[in-house]
């Protein structure tokens, strides 16, 4: 029996103390299952209360408490980009890929079944939710890089790499965490520089930006 | 009215020959709209026939027809694919980027709301057939590349930068196919090359691939 388990079934707790309770048993559960293998009972079980709670909080069941927990864990993926603009660009990448890396590591199954499509969960509504940690990936490596108006070409290079990250990160996933996360890492900064020095043979703004990644490593 | 239409509505044709002409008119049809924009009358009206002979043909209705036509799309694409193992292999690369974009390009709008996600008419299904087709090209570098047991780093970039590739023609489109497809091409093979010599720092079997590469440029 978890911690969460052995909570009194109604031990008072405010509104959103309890929305969040249950939000986190949710993502417990998505997290290392996929969405059709949680059923509300599970989330009941696993947050120590009854089903009619879990609806009264969520009335549109599971695919409302999927689209919430999802949105909690987007927002958690979003704090993995954080990081203080100082010291060396790539060192400030390594740090974000790390911290992502490890969201990866800890929502597995939750995070292939979202990302691999076909799910039954999945909805307009839950590919806007992706969309926007890509996005915002997006935005905070264009922030770091320091590039006022980005041309076409070096946004491309940029979504592109993130898109290969992603892919990466599944077929880690199914790779059983292979190669090591270490590894991984640094192979995906090295390419994230490979990829920009192809773009500036053809990109002058690129090409100053990968002399100033040189420069500054 | 284009020719299609204007065909006699029940001019005979055999099952199989009237199948193939309704998959025509959903593939034109799905190729420039997104799957909601497309009704069963649309596909009648295409094709110069009743929406009863529609059904007759497809009883699982819109969705049963659209997962046909995707089905005879990814074969189309896969033959984009089919390349002589002759000449140098960013020769052929070249050769089988430039079928692939002209497919893109021929169905910009279907093939952005398949690989978006989020489309109502995405299922396990439709997922499993897009699948089929990334793996279909893994396979085929792999073949090309003449490595007979490909190790899981080498596989692991093969299949990045195949994802790469499908992300760089989402935003293609999105940009109003911009840059030229010529220069879109040139850069996805040096991408190739780049994301392969970084693997090489740690993959003897990428490294000696590599080396042939630059040997047969």
């Amino acid at each position: 029996m978890t911690p969460q388990a052995a909570t009194p079934a109604y031990r008072r707790l405010g509104v959103e103390e309890r929305r969040n309770q249950l939000l986190d048993a949710a993502l417990a559960l998505f997290a290392h299952r996929a969405p059709e293998e949680v059923t509300l009972d599970d989330v009941a079980e696993q947050a120590g209360v009854s089903r009619p709670l879990v609806y009264r909080y969520f009335p549109g069941g599971k695919q409302q408490l999927y689209e919430a927990a999802l949105r909690s864990a987007a927002d958690e993926l979003r704090l993995c980009f954080d990081e203080p603009r100082e010291g060396p660009l790539l060192t400030r990448l390594s740090r974000a890929l790390d911290r992502y890396l490890a969201f990866v590591d800890g929502h597995d199954t939750g995070f292939s079944a979202l990302l691999r499509g076909g799910s039954v969960a999945e909805t307009s509504r839950t590919t806007a939710i992706v969309d926007g940690v890509r996005r915002a990936a997006a935005d905070h490596i264009m922030r770091h890089l320091d590039v006022a108006d980005p041309g076409p070409r070096l946004r491309m290079t940029v979504r592109m790499w993130i898109t290969a990250v992603e892919a990466a990160s599944l077929i880690w996933l199914d790779e059983g965490k292979q190669p090591p996360v270490d590894e991984l890492r640094d192979w995906l900064v090295e390419q994230f520089l490979a990829v920009l020095s192809v773009t500036a043979r053809r990109d002058p703004q690129t090409a100053t930006l990968v002399g100033t990644l040189a420069a500054d490593a």
